[in-house]
């Protein structure tokens, strides 16, 4: 099965490419190096230096033998997209390539904008060139966990059922999010099901929780096959960069009171998610949603983990409540379904205390290259 | 009051105009003549030529003694938008400024993305220069009640309240709708509904059906200034057409069985509602939704009214099933609420044979310019 792996230098991308090569797909890994330049633009770097695209494929190929194909451009540009589209006839897409960061959609007018147009630009392309040029390809588009907000009833997955005024029908779970990068997913949605409903795509959405981790089966003993590992409040996510602060010596910032609770997920998990989500394809005209975590953490319950197993590894670990820079509820009810994909067959990773001192001690090893300056940014909204 | 009227120049925009300035209101209109630019590339000009916008503006001087500002310019373009906000500081902006057709939406590639980039980016654009320059205008947006499709449930005005396992919550109506140029609409509604939660905007979102007319109280007896009268399948709204059609000989072209049912309204009713929307803004961090339209009716009832008088004032009238080459439900349950603006004093204007009578003598005087080949395009989807 041929696949084209959409951001594929990124956090999820590079881990899904090898993950998806090893297990015998043949895989062409696509990117513009967007999320890189935004790093530097930003300030932003990640704790170690990554090989480019065709330094990994080929580093790849000298562990495994195994070829990954690159194709480096943009995807808002449609002529870039229909010529991939029509060269590669892939039978599924992996859509990872949007910018990513909440506070990095809040930060100003350009930051905002830039967001907005890529996002549905390449959603929209990649609708476009698949019913083009590949029509029976299937797309397993990443959304998030972020779409739905925080609701007072129970979140279903991507679905609900509404009884109104004795009369009922199935509509989109409703979706209120709480920045703009996720609200772009949210409008990914929208585009993505009219076209369902349209055009007879066949899509896989995974509403992903915030991911954590480094390690993979692939990448395992050699970390120049490691993934971007941001730490800084723009691109790094929750868990990540309290380890890191920890590392660092640097207060734990936790935003208002901490209550905020979310579905999180290794990045093993996610490989597996996106792995059997393409094993199992949905039926033309299908738009299939997932909520993809493995387990709900407050802010709070993260930082006592990671100060727990600091204290643990000799570090000196405090946990420092800000005032909270975004608008969102401290306090909440949350209670997500998420048996889709153990239904398919995922083994999930829970997060134990070895699996955070391991990474830890990778962290601790890196530990002279973390800039102090790049943890904490201060992006309101 | 300043009001900005964005797309000052179209069916809806320069009627805005007129009625706001002759109720006292200081107007400025802002249009960069796409929808002209659009009509020309596809061959489907009005059925009467229309003068500029700062012809119309002298007219309308000349007429009433009232001066009308005009700006010309895209309000993609951030930095004309910033520029008009800046230097005018609006109370107010109503917001007609989209591609609004949805056969245009789903012609080709090009077509598509031009919808969806321009009326993201102009809905964006003002989202972001209401806040950074006149933070407590009043932002007058027109959606469309084809946002919410045909559900088989009762259409509320833009909210529902679920219930759903013992617990309850207010969300967003589920909106699902047919065509892209309607999906841009739900995406803008997801993006002010972001924005109002998240700056605390104020925001009046107007689900408008498919409005018909050509007279109202500022343009009687001056067909100069008459709004753009559009009769082809791209640009031409569904009564408009038949009557058109109706006049040229031509068969009503009703799309399948024909029992697809909306709500219609005047032109002189959509300026009541837009005014009276302005007179009764909503509070900060509101997002008010009305449903803007008077009337339902089916593609057959409208054929029949026409065919009804067309045959009174001697026109042979035909009726004529084509396969539909849209994809929508031809018969549904429809039962939208509609009374948050009759109770804020809208007097509606129904339609009634009288009017039908009316406005086809208009066109009959217009027949030499009928252009047939301009009337059915085929654009499928």
């Amino acid at each position: 099965m041929k696949v084209l792996v959409l951001g594929a230098d990124g956090y999820l991308g590079w881990p899904t490419c090898m993950n998806l090569s090893r297990l015998g797909y043949d895989v062409i890994g696509v990117d513009n190096y967007l999320r890189r330049t935004l790093c530097l633009q930003e300030d932003c770097d990640p704790l170690f230096a990554v090989p480019n695209l065709q330094q990994r494929a080929e580093l790849w190929k000298q562990k495994t033998g195994k070829n990954i194909g690159i194709e480096i451009g943009d995807l808002c540009d449609w002529g870039f997209v229909e010529r991939i589209f029509d060269h590669h006839q892939p039978d599924a897409v992996v859509h990872y390539a949007e910018q990513p960061s909440a506070p990095y959609s809040q930060k100003d007018y350009d930051t905002a904008y830039l967001t907005l147009h890529n996002n549905l630009a390449v959603t929209f392309n990649v609708i476009q060139a698949v019913h083009a040029h590949a029509p029976s390809c299937h797309i397993v588009k990443l959304g998030t966990m972020g779409e739905y907000g925080t609701p007072n009833i129970d979140i279903e997955e991507g679905w609900i059922e509404i009884e109104h005024k004795g009369r009922q029908d199935r509509f989109l779970f409703p979706r209120q999010a709480s920045s703009l990068y996720h609200t772009t997913k949210v409008m990914d949605t929208d585009l993505l099901w009219f076209y369902v409903r349209t055009w007879g795509l066949r899509v896989t959405d995974l509403m992903q929780g915030p991911v954590y981790g480094l390690e993979t089966e692939e990448n395992a003993g050699d970390e120049r096959l490691y993934p971007f590992f941001n730490y800084d409040e723009l691109f790094g996510t929750a868990l990540n960069r309290f380890m890191v602060q920890a590392v660092a010596g640097y207060p734990l910032t936790v935003y208002g009171k901490g209550g905020q609770t979310r579905g999180y997920i290794h990045l093993m998990d996610t490989l597996q998610c996106v792995e059997l989500s393409l094993r199992h394809p949905p039926k033309e005209g299908e738009m299939r949603i997932f909520n993809q975590f493995t387990e709900t953490f407050s802010v709070n319950d993260l930082a006592q983990m990671v100060k727990k197993t600091g204290n643990e590894l000799g570090l000196d670990v405090k946990i420092q409540h800000l005032e909270n820079p975004r608008k969102e509820m401290e306090n909440h009810y949350y209670n997500p379904a998420h048996t889709g994909l153990v239904e398919l067959g995922l083994k999930p990773h829970k997060l134990t205390e070895q699996m955070l001192t391991d990474m830890m001690r990778t962290i601790i090893r890196y530990k002279d290259g973390i800039e102090r300056q790049r943890i904490f940014r201060n992006v309101k909204w």
